[in-house]
């Protein structure tokens, strides 16, 4: 067992798009165990868009990451020493170790079953794979022959979303960024349709795919995108606010949705939800994505860095959009 | 009986504000009733800042009102002849006669109850009330207890929409424009309290008035003030889209909220509504609205001009923010 831990901590506060300078990589000593707790060996870390909102103190879902602390992040990681009944050395587990080589955990680690792929675990089986489920099923009310649009839709959380909207008997079109990540929505994925944001006119892709207008619209990127959709809802529409990967670098907020006010006219609602106030009825979500996972009938992809080094350049990734699907690093 | 009808027609869509010229007054053959039908005498007309909308030939929730046609206006008036069972001569009726001085109506026409004051059927008592009620009960899901704000306090749906609120026990907070209609919602109507945007910093107020948040935002006007209260909405909060009269005269849409994104944090909804959507459920809010009138508990104001002559006229008033009250025009 190495003497030392290394943790990658907050170091300011980003300003625009998070540089590597905004994080300091510390050497400290091995943490040791108490009462009721257990020594993890992080293996897996990551990353989620959300983070840069967790590194600026404005209001938000939760507290930000103080200044000269270990930056927070799920990961998955292997018990080493346990105080804790429950948890043997070996079991793997996943939970906010954060950005740290070694990290002290509690009960509210989550241990995982023999044999899950800890890939899985840190998407399609965890936050990922729950925020989408009950984003689209609970807060969009999805309905079987609902038109669905999804933004980011090669992205971890927007790739299960379509799945998801496939099985429950949806007509499905993703929006994600080049040839490449289209071709796998509708290659791979089961999508209806792709609209490449890069290379075509998404409002005019839209009109054509979705001629009676969208039904449920699962948004993971905001700006000039949400608008086109807001364009074209049709009656009665749900705008489930998942994420807007759009302005999270942006220092002042961008301008809103122009076309919001299409809600009226369509009797339509926007509703925004945080995964935490659905995490009683995981289990739930769980169940079902198991199944399907083990049939193969959800298909998924991760973009895996390795080095625990490089937790900083991994994270930018996710807004460079140069990560194909849940975006990882393996230590 | 008079020999001709006088009509104003659409006689362009208007661009950027409302222009008289965009009307064109004319004199026609006096209508005659058929069978099934009643012939009206038009004695008020009602204006409502959603008119706007109505004659631009853009997405809504009715068909815009065609090029040459009489504009669309609800009304109260009095039956002169009648070929339709029910109806006799002498009846008060309202309901969509336009904007002429005399009109042929059908079954869909209501008949007032006898002594109802037409200025109370065009507004508390009319569609403004039905808007009020059901916007905030049923949309805003309005609870006791609740933090209600409400833009275009002042205004026929928004002073009844706070009064509502407060016989269901919320505390209220209006934003109207000048002293006068501030003073108006405390002193008269029993806001809790009233912010005058144009002489006032809205936010600072707001986040005085409201330190826990705002629950629910009944919102009239949109722009920079629908801003200001996503910025301070509570956990779970309502924000109910009943208009946005700060929109209706400009010709590109604007920017839209840039607070949108609070909805997520604070896992809140904005939702959007047309009161036809109600008129099925009209007797329910007739009911409690008629109570509370009769009881003297709901104040009201009507702006009211006269002469048809002065209907395009009249409509100005609403987006210059002349009128106080509803907006009504006595012929």
């Amino acid at each position: 067992m190495s003497e030392t831990n290394r943790q990658w901590l907050l170091h300011a506060r980003p300003v625009g798009m998070v540089k590597e300078s905004d994080f300091e990589l510390r050497t400290s000593p091995m943490p040791k165990p108490g009462d009721g707790q257990v020594l993890v060996r992080t293996r897996w870390l990551a990353f989620e868009p959300a983070m840069r909102g967790w590194m600026v103190d404005r209001p938000n879902y939760i507290p930000p990451v103080g200044i000269g602390e270990v930056m927070r992040g799920m990961a998955v990681g292997e018990v080493v020493e346990s105080n804790l009944d429950g948890y043997a050395p070996g079991d793997r587990v996943s939970g906010m170790l954060g950005w740290q080589e070694w990290a002290l955990g509690d009960g509210a680690l989550r241990k995982l079953p023999e044999g899950t792929d800890p890939r899985l675990a840190l998407s399609v089986l965890g936050l990922t794979g729950i925020t989408a489920y009950f984003g689209l099923l609970e807060v969009g009310q999805l309905k079987e022959g609902d038109v669905v649009v999804i933004s980011g839709a090669a992205g971890a959380t927007g790739s299960v979303a379509g799945q998801i909207a496939k099985r429950k008997g949806c007509r499905v079109v993703g929006i994600a960024g080049g040839a490449e990540k289209c071709s796998w929505l509708t290659d791979k994925a089961g999508f209806d349709a792709a609209i490449d944001y890069k290379n075509e006119d998404v409002g005019a892709r839209l009109s054509e795919l979705c001629p009676d207008g969208i039904d449920v619209f699962f948004d993971n990127v905001g700006g000039p995108i949400l608008d086109e959709v807001l364009a074209r809802i049709a009656r009665g529409a749900r705008v489930v606010i998942c994420g807007a990967i759009s302005r999270y670098n942006e220092e002042e907020a961008p301008p809103g949705p122009r076309n919001y006010y299409r809600i009226v006219a369509q009797r339509a609602r926007m509703e925004g939800f945080v995964v935490i106030d659905f995490l009683a009825r995981a289990a739930e979500a769980a169940a079902e994505l198991t199944k399907w996972v083990a049939e193969g009938s959800i298909v998924w992809e991760a973009d895996v860095q390795k080095g625990f080094e490089n937790a900083p350049r991994t994270l930018q990734r996710l807004y460079t959009g140069a990560n194909f699907g849940k975006q990882l690093l393996e230590l």
